[in-house]
């Protein structure tokens, strides 16, 4: 089959525009899947061929032998877990970009931790055993927590007895609060040409949290604000170049173990590292997202470290499209699709 | 006549340099009235084709005669109302790119507020009834504050009255303090395709707020901040891909409520909604500007955003003169001048 | 001798990338200087024709028989001084792109304090005599802070007293510690042109300094954090207009009097004024740096600033390559190396 066969698709939401451009900008032919209330807006950019409307993302299923029968390679990004639920996207019958042996290894925090300490990377400590005494400050974060929602930070432990009260939840992790500043890096690996690329990096930008500093100490007194680390946007940084040789390393021990303890071709297309660093320039890694991360957002002209690579904008989104076309070329579209 | 007929200027500040080489880039003759100071900074440019030089931006009605003479369009921004006054800027008889019914609406924050209400937009509580209690922590703003300046935030009765005392205006409005994050949304309305697009976006740089959180709460002790908010600069953003069509949405109500309200065509061409949001990612809007704001001048080469919609770098600054190239073409000046 | 008997070559570190990549745009070959440990990260980039590998930076005079041999002419960044020292620097034999002499007016403190008073910046007040009464709170640095590195902050005497015995240090100054926002801003002076040009903006991402705001004041209870200001990365920033006339003035006077008391050709090619603006919108310039600095890395295809001056993406890096090219096809390179 040829590139024409074949139509690239997306929930619209999280990182669509950015996936339906880079599609359009690479040939492909282009579908969206929309709510009625985003359709509106959806429609106003030039590079979406098609609408499929659903009254909610919820409804997925009622759709997919519609995207099958128009051989739509469907791109999954934040939304496809959370909207969907992990089952949905297991089950799913439309061709499929990327592995889906990835989606438990992530969800689970004892297997992405078990995957992550096997790479090698640094991770922040984990108060897993009710003996052993929790050093504060710490952050408790739920099992499946996405956007930011779900976690607390706890300064001793009355203030963690009085918010695990309020958490309404059984399953967390308590972890180290590590005071450092974060980086999210995002990586591209390719089965096709075996690289690893450093596509480019984000801060997020969270509320309330971010909003904090801007209230000195004076300010402060007499207001109870509860941090709070909403996701509702990012902003773009570059690493110290003398870190960028740790930061690919940690990627490709992150591919290569991935390819042992992971099945089924390991991971591959976009992911990221969320660290965090230290006074000391020392990453702690305190997630892996394996897709594309709305970080990449940022970049839809390309970025300062993909411009290194392409002399042309490369975002993630239009990466993957550039993927999927080499591969339908040397007839290896097996190496991506589940 | 022609676009060879027309020069597009404006005064040497705010997004000058902006405005002056996306008219170049769209194929016009430029003029920047500068001052003797800025004069030798601005010619460094290769894009500004005549310079005008007055002692200071107040004595800009001297010049009118020749700038009409000329043919300009005048492309108004921030320092025109904070250097000419708002009834300078009314009876300005250049051509003038916008519609001057707007500068009342904006000016008088109860005619804003009744407009944004109006559109259905979520605003900060504002406590205008001297019988109804105060909610702390608040935030005080001057009639006409800009950039900034004009600002105070108070946590209880005892600070806001010994701030109140040394503010030295009587005309203030008092609005609760929303703990959220700050994001400033660029659009721009075309009368001629009737089309919102959503520009940038960016985050403004504050000083000293933006510099608070770098001393902890033991480096504060002793110390007696008082926290400021004068702008001096800019970063880029991008907003969560899920809140963008409310953030589309809110532009599309407050230009159709102007266009019932404001008279003369409404609102059009570049807009800004400033808004927070708080944790559970709901928009307050705290101010409207409408006209290009200096958060604009991010992006000479286009932003993540304006990419999606044209395949060329396209500014703000550029947009405001490819619209004006495009109704000189139609013949439809008349719908973007007054 | 025409461009192509000459090669480009850096270290493999800081800004390496946006050199070599500059380099490579403007017609050059080029050459990168690595260690084992970075080799196969950088071997991942297209731009790079050869590779000299030595077990430490500290062994570069180990090739530079090698580099001169083969015409390169080496581009000092940041890791130049901070791993071979400042007297390896000025006794290199290979064709250095630079004055070596301004290496001294930059290391030492009272040199370049000196250099800065005399081009009329305004910078913080030192507390240089042990009888003048220290006015809190302050920053010490020591001589040859780096990165970040080396610093730190008191709020008052006991707070300093207490630091000083820990800092290992004789060789230090203390500065008033201004209360508002960094801003690094980055140009280029070229003495072919005669022009100077404001290529970008950042600031600097320090840990831990950047993520204590996110700790609310209830939150830091009971913990002590000393705040930290080491460097790992940049994010990007533009400069209110109406100061930008300012900040171009202060570098044109940091160049002319460079001329004057540096000696041999002054000050030219990149350089950075660190800066922190305070509330009334006054410039206080903490330190220059007199190369590329780190913060252009956010630029690799133009910034804000550089796409006013040219119609193609320019980097800082790219500049650097573009300079040398024009001086040897005008046989001026004597005017640029040392």
């Amino acid at each position: 089959m040829k590139q024409k066969d074949f139509i690239i698709g997306t929930l619209g939401s999280h990182s669509a525009l950015q996936i339906l451009k880079g599609a359009k900008d690479e040939g492909f032919r282009t579908v969206n899947i929309v709510t009625p209330e985003s359709e509106p807006f959806y429609r106003t950019f030039p590079f979406i061929d098609e609408f499929i409307s659903i009254p909610s993302f919820a409804e997925f299923p009622s759709v997919e032998k519609e995207l099958a029968a128009k051989n739509v390679i469907l791109i999954p990004h934040g939304s496809f877990v959370a909207y969907l639920g992990s089952e949905n996207n297991k089950n799913m019958k439309v061709k499929y970009y990327g592995n889906k042996n990835v989606i438990d290894w992530e969800e689970n925090r004892d297997k992405q931790r078990n995957w992550l300490q096997t790479a090698g990377i640094n991770i922040p400590r984990q108060f897993d055993n009710k003996h052993e005494p929790i050093q504060y400050p710490i952050i408790a974060k739920s099992y499946g927590a996405a956007g930011g929602k779900g976690y607390f930070y706890a300064r001793n432990k009355t203030d963690f007895e009085r918010k695990i009260k309020r958490f309404g939840t059984k399953q967390f992790i308590v972890q180290e609060y590590i005071i450092g500043v974060n980086l999210y890096i995002h990586y591209f690996y390719s089965p096709i040409t075996k690289k690893i690329e450093i596509m480019s990096m984000d801060k997020r930008y969270e509320t309330n949290v971010d909003s904090l500093g801007r209230i000195p100490l004076e300010g402060q007194k007499g207001l109870t604000i509860e941090p709070s680390f909403v996701v509702v946007g990012n902003s773009d940084l570059v690493l110290r170049e003398g870190m960028l040789t740790e930061a690919y390393n940690m990627a490709k021990n992150v591919i290569d173990t991935s390819q042992k303890i992971v099945g089924n071709r390991g991971l591959f297309g976009p992911f990221c590292l969320e660290t965090i660093i230290t006074p000391d320039r020392k990453f702690f890694v305190i997630e892996i997202s394996c897709r594309i991360v709305a970080g990449t957002n940022l970049f839809t002209h390309g970025s300062a470290y993909s411009w290194y690579y392409y002399n042309e904008p490369m975002s993630t989104g239009r990466r993957i499209a550039r993927e999927i076309k080499q591969a339908i070329e040397q007839d290896k579209l097996d190496l991506l699709l589940d």
